[in-house]
């Protein structure tokens, strides 16, 4: 269980297979994120269709709500939301430093206020496992702090802190059924990052994520956190890059040797009615398309391009039908999946290094536009709150 | 085409096959209402699952958004959201008193200000068919006025005017390829009634519905009218009950000759956590749900209740996740769809008219209960506003 075979390689970039109780992942992944054991406004059928493997659920939403015993009770997360393949969850802690109100962090763990209805909770890394294990996810998260990038002496009591809970982490992990990830932290400081992926590897965890990136920090500051950091982690191991990112992330992060993605963007940008196109990302309810009788994308095989034009979704659009949020995340997560796909196809036949700079121009439309205000906010990037 | 031939009896219920040019469809029939080119919620591919046949949609909205001309110039209703199976729309003149602001009407039509935008139209019968000639729907309705049903003096002169309209309807329709249907109004009163049906029996267009029920009256007048219309009617010809209705209601229509139905209370019902169910109508957000592992309905086959638990349905409902809706609409509707399955099959081996008794039981707690406020309004009972 969680074997990680290696199958091909092109300088830093690589194509595996990451073996799970739930099904065998093709590396590079990208993991859509269903934060409320649901990926918004889509059945399990519709993952099927695009193609989806790994499937993401936050651990601080599903703790809240429904519970994680109750999760537990009801067969667990695959069988409470009908996913039949890998999924994966992260710590909480993201969530916690970044939704909860009034925290208080100590050694031994957090107390904070739920986003929901106030109520006091607390997390320790023992506490993070153990809903982990009740949520039963496939691939589960150690529990880590993410500390403003720009403090330096903070982010390294941070990571310090990071490191105690990610033994811990382990220590408390009694599934054989889940592979525990430690979680790679240091900010963009690369003295910090380098002493976290020595440290995490040393950890011998079957896979290892790299935190704290894409929360505010410049693109050139988060290519040199991975530059310098990936060469750190063990080759067999798979390396996850969390909360990322843009399609251009997903193109920069392969090259630098990144196997597992997630973000919210594909589906957040669909029920803001933005969907990625070959001549750029698209506002759908701009009045340009109400009579284009063209699909989002030509190219693309997903349900909506091969059944609705532009014109009838924008009408869903104007009209506010839900339905358009659906199709447009249909296609935006089928964009990505297809991008992971074609890129798995250039590492195998050795190409995709030459092609980085078609792909990034190629999805140029879709990456350098500046993205809005609700998506800019940090504590949206790694989990879905409702439109 | 629009051939309709009645296949069984069972005192005044029959089962028959209406010809479309966008196939059969086997009545008695029960349409979802999609008023704005959509179901709100699905998928076309989940009516196909859940079998449904007929759809409908709102003339008044489809005019305003995204307008009949542009949906003509994407290929018409049936292209524009994809829908292969037999469509109807109504006339717009419901909607145009029920939820229009500041109408003003004459003999030749009615002004009325967008409910959207406040903007200024006009109706006439000419119009509506015009307009339903751009929509392209299979089954199209003569443009009618429906009236406040207790006070017999106006409804009589509202009655006076449908008739009128309705030969004006007739005398504008250009296309073959629509079959137009005269309403019988008249209210409650049964002299009206009467000289209604009568009226437009005389008309001979290929099918005739009933106007102007279910907006307030009680069930005894309902069936009242309904007892002394349809025996007035052709019998070769479909009998449309328009915006109806509820289980009991669908039961009690057909035992009284009708053959089609249409109404919002299925998805509406839906969007409100309200499900049909064999122990009486659920509001899956009780937390008796939270642990219940069974499907809403363990008798039905639609992929709700073959994938999911009412535990699932109530957590995504507390989360406040849209996929809620959906499921549930999709159970909902077959639930309605399956009902009227049932009931062909009881006509056609005879036994429709003894099973009543039972039938009307079964459905008792899916529809004894009191509707709630934004149900019971009478302008949307014939429409889907959002939620």
């Amino acid at each position: 269980m969680f074997e990680f075979t290696i199958t091909a390689r092109n300088n830093r970039a690589r194509t595996g297979v990451f073996t799970t109780p739930h099904g065998d992942l093709l590396t590079p992944v990208f993991a859509p994120v269903g934060t409320q054991a649901t990926v918004k406004t889509l059945t399990p059928e519709h993952l099927k269709d695009i193609n989806a493997t790994l499937v993401l659920s936050n651990t601080y939403h599903l703790y809240l709500r429904p519970g994680d015993e109750l999760v537990r009770d009801m067969g667990g997360l695959h069988t409470f939301m009908q996913w039949p393949n890998p999924m994966l969850t992260d710590s909480g802690g993201f969530q916690v430093f970044s939704l909860a109100q009034t925290r208080k962090i100590d050694d031994d763990g957090v107390t904070f206020k739920s986003h929901i209805d106030g109520s006091t909770h607390r997390f320790t890394p023992e506490k993070s496992v153990s809903i982990q294990e009740n949520l039963g996810a496939d691939i589960i998260m150690a529990f880590d702090e993410c500390s403003d990038p720009n403090d330096h002496a903070y982010t390294k009591i941070a990571m310090e802190r990071t490191h105690r809970w990610a033994e811990r982490s382990v220590k408390a992990k009694t599934r054989a059924d889940q592979a525990l990830f430690g979680i790679v932290q240091g900010g963009v400081n690369a003295d910090l990052r380098a002493a976290s992926a020595q440290f995490i590897s040393a950890l011998d965890t079957p896979g290892i994520a790299i935190g704290g990136l894409s929360v505010g920090e410049t693109k050139e500051e988060m290519h040199a956190m991975l530059d310098m950091v990936t060469p750190l982690l063990p080759e067999n191991k798979p390396r996850y890059l969390m909360g990322v990112g843009t399609p251009e992330d997903l193109i920069n992060g392969v090259a630098r040797g990144i196997d597992i993605f997630d973000c919210v963007l594909p589906t957040r940008l669909a029920r803001h009615h933005s969907a990625f196109a070959p001549e750029g990302r698209l506002n759908l309810m701009n009045a340009t398309f109400a009579r284009d009788q063209r699909p989002i994308d030509e190219t693309c095989d997903c349900y909506a391009c091969k059944t609705f034009t532009r014109a009838y979704i924008r009408h869903l659009i104007v009209a506010k039908e839900l339905l358009a949020g659906t199709l447009i995340s249909i296609h935006n997560l089928r964009a990505l999946i297809r991008l992971m796909a074609s890129i798995r196809g250039y590492i195998d036949d050795g190409t995709f290094e030459s092609r980085v700079p078609e792909l990034l121009s190629q999805w140029h439309g879709n990456a350098a536009r500046k993205l809005r205000h609700q998506e800019h906010e940090v504590h949206e990037v790694h989990d879905e709150k409702p439109l």
